[in-house]
């Protein structure tokens, strides 16, 4: 059988707008409902969802061999852990049976009925219950950035950062859909010049522009994986904020990291992007300079040409872009984080998360975060009504989008928008 | 209906060992198997352990009313989601079943065969799912030791930790029971005066005696707890071996906290002890100066007194004492930690994990690592059998131990029993 979601010229019978991240070729995964607790693997053709388990039911995914009670599960979890020698089948089946010569559901009103819902009426979930969480730090500029703000260009690079992707544990209790609300997080800060701590609502929320990735197969502990391995485990990937708390993180995290001023909330995109959809969004590169380790050492492209946008849209208003970036700008990829992770013997399970940490390419209007964007506050950004931003204001709603295009193909993962709320 | 776990003069029908963990006052909670996939909730008392399952469905737990489905789970989480309200009572109707003068069971030799088994024909496996685990850095001695070794004693504690539980995300998948042997892990560190890394087996590896405690109540997304409510949100305590590789962590850990050096195992002990078991332990205090932000405030007794012990068995000998400490060596108690996590509106969940941090005395003999009990490695500990030690060597057993006496009661928790072979 022909890949039809590899075929550049493969339509589908539903119509899906050119600035739709959902054409034929995408058919990515998550979780939606129409009613309470009545959870179904869904995808998505343009703006129509495509309740996944409606249509094995129907018998349009006959003879690929699995357990169909994983497609009616509240997370992705189980439909994951069937393996890509599964998951990859059912979606070129699923990309089979709406391609625009295909009519076996395209005739059967009926039966669309029962597999087809408008996107604006499927209540979106948090598409995998996520086990550890992992956040990396792996974009350069942006660990540029802080170290020149927080310490000084002459040092801003630590020496342990070119050696290994840095990374830290994250919370992933807290790890949120798009479209959820969020409150302004409280928490201890300390005020310039003082010794003495004070304690409410924070000030410079922040968010972090950053990808993330699930994981599509577990080891045991003890197991090591090495960069070519590590790509056999990845699922897929998402669009991610990792909100951040820039004035509880500081007064926190010496010496053991960040913890409050990012675990009130981190958001995820209600798609996961399968690592196939990605294949054409591949780059080489770059050259890492002092050579890497022997097991951080790999070959291939490893990397993804992802637009990434973020737009702020005050209460009432319309969302203004403050950042265009590109997943490209990554000096640690996926397999090195991987490999990294697991080089203790770690193990890793089904619906782990990996975050990149945020992405800011090299020119001031590519930064990932306000606190770049605005270089700690020094630098506001002037919004269409007249108010400026350095930080993050209640009432705003953080957008975040990521697409790539080939051959005329765009590829993309919905966006991830939360609305901040005043403090409790 | 008296309760049984609170009279210090009950007795059991089971024998209990003076020595022993385990009295008809603790009936912790664990989860055993034997036979392969079919795990029961499980207590001990002596060295008996009792088959909750098979306990209820004899009948024994008559008038108690919960989906009986939750004993034959492979971890506590849904069992403790019962509540207190339920989970207390089940456990002081074990306690009744197995008290000196009821013969209900004492006389019913059929029924006993399918309900005790001794503890050294079960297999104790991992007690709970762990959703978070977070590690704390409470005890001001350990943090004073490691400030010294690492800057300076005029410095030793950084300011925000007298202002809050510093602490830090932790890895939940490579929590183990004990019992599971341990490699030693690999990973990148720094040889001293060189700025390239190497890779290689870990050269440092210690243990960190720790307490734990297991959520047994979830909070939502956006909700604080205060001190007080904190305390109903508590299931249990466990033993806890964080152990750690300090040449990966150094090189690693700044400045988003330890990751690698920790990740690759932490061990707990089969059995959690309620919350309830451990009333008659609590002490005040510690005086906490500076004055702490009103929602770390707290009233009443909430350190334990726990002794801990950590012995060193190295291959063919008998297991050798490193330290003993205490519980009640905790600056910031359980009580705030929570406060602490959840005032930015951070959910936890049944059966995240929360660790106090190391635990060390106030003398040089009852530290809780090694790289406090040999000072960085230059004061090293001297065993039986002529050897001695910095660090953890290949072939040795980390036996970790803890316990209370109370009018002659002891309750305790098991140990926590690991053999570290070499590096894969």
């Amino acid at each position: 059988m022909t890949s039809i979601t590899k075929n550049f010229n493969a339509k589908s019978w539903i119509t899906v707008d050119p600035n739709s991240d959902f054409p034929i070729q995408n058919i990515p995964f998550g979780i939606g409902q129409t009613e309470p607790n009545k959870p179904f693997v869904s995808t998505i053709i343009g703006d129509q969802v495509i309740n996944v388990s409606a249509l094995n039911a129907k018998g349009y995914l006959k003879g690929i061999d699995f357990d169909a009670n994983v497609l009616d599960q509240p997370f992705l979890n189980d439909f994951i852990s069937l393996g890509k020698s599964i998951t990859n089948p059912i979606r070129e089946a699923i990309a089979s049976v709406f391609e625009s010569s295909n009519s076996s559901l395209k005739d059967h009103a009926e039966d669309q009925q029962a597999i087809l819902t408008p996107v604006d009426q499927v209540q979106l979930l948090l598409p995998v219950k996520v086990g550890d969480y992992t956040d990396f730090y792996s974009s350069k500029q942006h660990a540029y950035n802080v170290g020149c703000m927080f310490r000084d260009p002459e040092n801003a690079i630590m020496p342990n950062w070119v050696h290994l992707p840095v990374g830290y544990h994250g919370r992933a209790s807290s790890i949120i859909v798009s479209g959820t609300p969020i409150h302004r997080p409280c928490g201890q800060q300390i005020p310039a010049d003082s010794t003495q701590p004070v304690y409410g609502p924070c000030r410079l929320l922040d968010f972090e522009l950053e990808m993330g990735y699930i994981i599509g197969k577990s080891t045991q502990l003890g197991d090591r994986l090495s960069t070519e391995e590590a790509e056999d485990h990845v699922f897929g990937f998402t669009l991610f904020n990792d909100w951040s708390a820039r004035d509880i993180q500081k007064w926190e995290y010496v010496p053991l990291g960040p913890f409050l001023g990012k675990s009130f909330a981190s958001t995820i995109s209600p798609w996961i992007v399968t690592i196939e959809a990605l294949e054409n969004f591949r780059l080489e590169g770059p050259v890492q300079e002092p050579e890497v380790l022997p097991y951080l050492q790999y070959k291939g492209a490893k990397r993804f040409d992802v637009r990434l946008e973020v737009a702020i849209q005050p209460d009432g208003q319309d969302p203004f872009n403050v950042t265009r970036s590109n997943y490209k700008y990554m000096y640690w990829n996926y397999a090195q984080q991987i490999a990294h992770h697991t080089v203790n013997g770690c193990n890793i399970n089904v619906g782990d998360m990996y975050a990149s940490g945020t992405i800011s390419g090299d020119t001031p209007d590519s930064y990932g975060s306000m606190l770049e964007l605005s270089w700690k506050g020094t630098k506001p950004i002037h919004l269409p009504d007249g108010s400026e931003r350095k930080f993050i204001a209640d009432g705003d709603t953080v957008i975040l989008q990521g697409f790539g295009i080939h051959e005329g193909v765009r590829i993309g993962f919905g966006e991830v928008s939360n609305k901040v709320l005043p403090a409790k």
